[in-house]
């Protein structure tokens, strides 16, 4: 069964690193022994070593041992030595563009055996078919636009209606109006901040603050509160 | 002589299309009939027949003509035969991946040959030599990230420092530096609504509101009040 904890966001104001997500991370993991292989590869303006050194540092504290991807020579016994998968957040396409030297068919088959997989922001988004929802900006171009490609529908993470005061940028949900308009039938699920979805087989639950919003074309935005339901 | 006029935005709160743009449009046309070859192709939730009939009448209102360039069936005539060249904003994505189908060399030939370019918003940003400083979601996958390549450094259009309070999203500051980190010793000119840069050959004016910020690697933001400027 397919488990995943796709948080919107890792850190809310005034909130230490992971801080809101830290208890649904421990419920989804649960209270046993994890070896979390972390990627870091979405960090851009910070080495992969930094980024790894401050979550190794909360896993810990949660109770969880933290591996570096970007440490280990051998990806498939990396993968196979895991017992969860962490993604971080940064940009997307950074990301993607790592993720796309090897990791991905790997990533992919370990969670359809059942490894819970947990993604904060790009680490979410990449949970998707293709980065095509990405909020990020495009810095450097990956092979291709095809992700990891565990869940059926597109994730946007750090979701919000509002918008800068007086400034004409196209909103999110007219962005998404976008995506929908040139990839009808799949779905996209908006996800604020302080959100999350799990996913757990067949069946998912919305977790956090807030509301999530799912948009597909044609229809009107589904709101879910915190709970479980399908879609 | 290359010239551009490269446009943030089109349309300002409260003001018509190509309102606060019409005067630096005419300025930069000349008071002389125009045949405009305009590129709706940026246009994602309406269509390019609609895009090009509100910009053929804002054109004739100012004294120009416009030709659609998704009507034309010969790329090369259609280039051969304009006085200009206009590409409207939108999606940036969308916008490339139709120059990309044969289009591109044709514009960049022409407007070296010194026949007048204007760009708003995506249409300024593809003036840059690639897409990899667009606001843009990447709703749609182009051949590649390359772009018109008129102009040595990038644009980002609708630049600003703002963000939506309380929302943990990157700042457009913390993006430009993103790219800056990948892609070092290139200039991103940040150009905010209401603003504009115009390249005349090898001289450069910011003109409209505010100033321009012009970022690179390892320097301090250069920010630029209307008039000339070198850089």
């Amino acid at each position: 069964m397919k488990r995943l904890l796709l948080l919107s966001n890792s850190t809310l104001p005034g909130e230490p690193f992971l801080g809101w997500a830290e208890k649904h991370i421990k419920e989804f993991l649960g209270d046993t022994e994890r070896k979390i292989l972390f990627f870091p590869f979405a960090g851009v303006t910070f080495s992969f070593d930094e980024y790894f050194e401050v979550v190794k540092e909360r896993f810990g504290e949660m109770g969880y041992e933290a591996l570096g991807a970007h440490l280990l020579k051998d990806k498939e016994k990396a993968v196979e030595n895991c017992d969860a998968i962490a993604v971080g957040g940064g940009n997307t396409f950074h990301l993607v563009h790592y993720l796309q030297d090897g990791w991905i068919e790997l990533i992919r088959e370990k969670v359809k055996e059942g490894i819970p997989y947990i993604g904060w922001s790009a680490g979410a988004n990449v949970a998707s078919p293709t980065i095509r929802t990405t909020n990020d900006m495009p810095i450097i171009e990956p092979k291709n636009f095809e992700s990891l490609d565990l869940i059926s529908f597109q994730i946007n993470p750090h979701f919000t209606e509002e918008q800068i005061p007086n400034h004409g940028g196209e909103t999110r949900p007219m962005r998404i109006a976008e995506f929908l308009e040139i990839n009808p039938g799949i779905q996209v699920f908006g996800i604020p901040e302080g959100g999350l979805v799990q996913v757990n087989g067949d069946s998912m639950q919305y977790k956090g603050i807030g509301q999530l919003s799912i948009f597909e074309k044609g229809k009107e935005v589904m709101n879910v509160s915190p709970g479980s339901f399908s879609y």
